[in-house]
């Protein structure tokens, strides 16, 4: 589906590339002759069968070279109360994450996944080496978002931008030998942007999908739900992924969207995270329809708004450990459980004979 | 607690060795402060608090040679219907798993532990170099045990034999530098003894308990409950551990159950798998009380009889995924989770100053 007006070779606009049935049949004649008993690896089985789909193989290669893409961008919505923090700590954050020294580092090493981290809209000081950011990719499309509460949160040429710099990311991390995409993000009171984005294109109550995010926001869950409603009554339900995204979104989002719409047209495995990736994955299956059916969800996030996004894309986690801190950290913890699938479909032998 | 009668020094009964409360709020306190807000690793938080409880040590080591050792025993009770599929599998099995074709050798090679097999007590030929077992350790106490439906599986001194096999081998792995052990297990019929083991120890009828284990028995699950309420009608309901084990158990079971008394002892963090692991953690907590109080869940079990293992021990399995295989698959995979945990709180910096 192209479409009206968008004809450019290179659109972000255009169906995901299907599942490879064909390949999935054959991943499942595989594993009925695996020395085990029909079905008894679960969710393994399952999960090598997607990824067959996705790549197209059958035994999937087994993804060694994972990466993390960590978008970071922030909100100005925050200053209108929606995060017990303010956005200075996004950039302090992201510094941390340049320096090795956040969560997502430690999660990702012990997953031997490599970090990219991207500064596609904070409002502080750009990247510059030598700096707190060095190691941080300048793709800045602007200098944070204004206030969704008060009117969009950027320009339609924006979110295009935004979504162009994801898309560019993925497509520089796979020509570069990684095999297994992993979306972060940092960002500074980005679950309010997330819910709201969610309870447009689900259409359900924001009262529904409010929850504190990685911290209770300063005035309260009620302040929170309130400039989600007003931002909903502002902004309406816009059903073009660009206007959704320019009116509710954030920077980051967009990126992480087009980072999944590159990681779905190269057909390369991609794990989504928490409510702010699947806030992306839903502005990603506007873009390129059929790109959500190609994702893994990585890890129940305990935020509403995030169990009603996997609902209305029909994905199920894979884990569930009560993680609420984003960066990518829910979806890292989930490579182990894709490589293990692959791995035992590449290298389990035949039933043996009793 | 001692038990009347045995004052062996190396006697396999004695209290574990308690979680370090000190170490534990040392590591409690350490979160505290680390880069991310309070709580929002989740059960990851837990599981590093865990683990400097085991070991004593705040942060935890992070476990970097995780070992599985996977015992190997027959059943006599399969002669009755307890399994579709024959005593030779078991055999069988081994041959694939010495061979490196099993999911375990694939989930294993994954989170980069080794794979230790070892014979307590298979019904056919003992392992020999040059063999289908090559490799595979010759511990056999007995060739496979007697029918639980007719009599007691072994004699007394045979159970004790079983569990300071498993407890040997646990400090051969660490003394050869194992830093987290896994028990797996591969048996023919084993979910049968599993569940008698679990009913006896927690009173609940066997109905409730049964229960297709890795595949349907072929005489149907009927059949199955018929087998465990004859054992246990002929049994009782033993309190000694090692009655438990000889009446109602089986030999990797018992050697499963001094594995995690000797990882206990050790201060040595292991994980457990599932139905027939726990049944050998219920054996375990008897003879050492508290042995289980260390143990780390790894995944749930689709068997009733391990979610009831679970609550009469008071823990909680980390993974979720359908798996009903055994060999150790369900805990291997839960290893990624206790490094990431070890690994962040030993890495992650201070929180930033917004």
């Amino acid at each position: 589906m192209t479409v009206d007006g968008d004809h450019r070779p290179d659109s972000l606009r255009r169906p995901a590339p299907s599942l490879d049935r064909r390949a999935m049949g054959r991943a499942r004649a595989r594993w009925s002759n695996r020395a085990k008993p029909p079905g008894a690896l679960g969710a393994l089985e399952d999960l090598a069968v997607h990824l067959a789909g996705v790549t197209g193989q059958s035994p999937p290669p087994v993804p060694v070279r994972p990466a993390v893409a960590l978008f970071a961008g922030d909100h100005g919505v925050v200053a209108d109360g929606a995060s017990a923090w303010p956005s200075a700590i996004t950039g302090a954050m992201v510094a941390t994450i340049a320096a090795g020294g956040a969560a997502i580092n430690a999660l990702a090493a012990t997953v031997g996944a490599s970090v990219t981290v991207v500064d596609v809209g904070m409002a502080g000081p750009r990247p510059e080496p030598g700096g707190p950011f060095d190691g941080v990719l300048d793709r800045r499309v602007r200098s944070g978002t204004d206030s969704i509460a008060r009117g969009p949160a950027m320009a339609r040429a924006e979110a295009e931008a935004a979504v162009a710099a994801g898309r560019a990311v993925a497509e520089e991390l796979i020509d570069g030998g990684a095999d297994l995409l992993i979306g972060g993000e940092m960002g500074i009171g980005n679950t309010t942007p997330s819910a709201a984005l969610i309870a447009a294109a689900t259409g359900r109550p924001a009262a529904d999908l409010i929850g504190p995010g990685a911290g209770e926001p300063a005035e309260g869950l009620d302040h929170k739900r309130g400039l989600v409603e007003r931002a909903l009554t502002r902004a309406g339900a816009p059903t073009d992924p660009i206007e959704l995204l320019a009116e509710l979104g954030g920077l980051e989002i967009g990126a992480l969207a087009g980072c999944y719409v590159g990681a779905a047209d190269r057909r390369c495995p991609f794990v989504v995270d928490g409510v702010i990736a699947l806030a992306a994955l839903v502005v990603a299956e506007g873009l390129a329809p059929g790109a959500a059916s190609l994702a893994v969800a990585g890890h129940r996030s305990t935020e509403p708004a995030a169990t009603a996004a996997l609902e209305h894309l029909g994905l199920v986690p894979l884990l569930d450990l009560g993680l609420r801190l984003g960066e990518g950290t829910g979806a890292t913890l989930a490579v182990t459980l894709l490589q293990a699938a692959a791995r035992a479909l590449t290298q389990m032998v035949d039933l043996p004979e009793g």
